[in-house]
């Protein structure tokens, strides 16, 4: 795990959240981008080298719609920045830990993702990231 | 925000939790430390420029029992490096949020720390802490 990438947030309202978030992070969202796949719509703020990533579901239906309604808003997960994800994959399938996807699949801010179960992470969601290089 | 500076996860036992997040983050854990003040005992994992902190209570009735009580295991703050928490925490007193501590406060890890009402921050629990300098 190279770092922190970023914490992603579930909020019922980017429209009502993103101001703020502006004001807590002290630095404009830098970015809005939606995820159809994920029927997702995103938001994201730099503190540093981390980001923040605001999550709103843009269905009923969606993945963010069905946690609000169980969990209410608040951190969703956790994405680490590796270096290699099919490696990052291997290594932790043969830890023990469940993984969400067999290959890695497009997440938002030009990334490849895979997600832990957090069943076998004390509740917590991570995400594993890495950077989709340019001209692949 | 100069960035996450670590991610305070809740569990009900370092004993247990404490292999398996070296095995999840592949890097040993690098500090213990209870602090007293808050009922709880910390052990400390390097991601790079960031840190996982898991966080067990020390007493049935300290504040991370009270959450494991009624929320269960999972992330439980996130904490933001601050160049100078005095001046942060006027900042975001005059933006509107609710501070939890007057003035800043002793927390783990060498740190000057204040927390945020998560009810000003769809229900994330903000923490923000400073680096002590030495010889001060």
């Amino acid at each position: 795990m190279l770092k922190v990438e970023h914490i992603g947030i579930a909020v019922q309202s980017l429209a009502e959240s993103l101001p703020l978030f502006e004001k807590l992070l002290n630095t404009p969202c830098y970015k809005i981008e939606e995820v159809e796949s994920e029927q997702v719509r995103t938001a994201f703020f730099a503190t540093g080298v981390n980001k923040i990533e605001l999550l709103e579901s843009t269905s009923p239906e969606g993945v963010i719609a069905r946690y609000l309604a169980k969990r209410g808003e608040g951190i969703h997960h956790i994405a680490f920045e590796v270096q290699d994800i099919e490696s990052e994959m291997k290594r932790l399938a043969g830890e023990g830990f469940e993984l969400l996807q067999e290959k890695p699949k497009r997440g938002a801010d030009n990334k490849l993702v895979c997600f832990l179960h957090p069943k076998g992470t004390k509740n917590v969601l991570v995400e594993l990231c890495q950077e989709v290089e340019v001209n692949k």
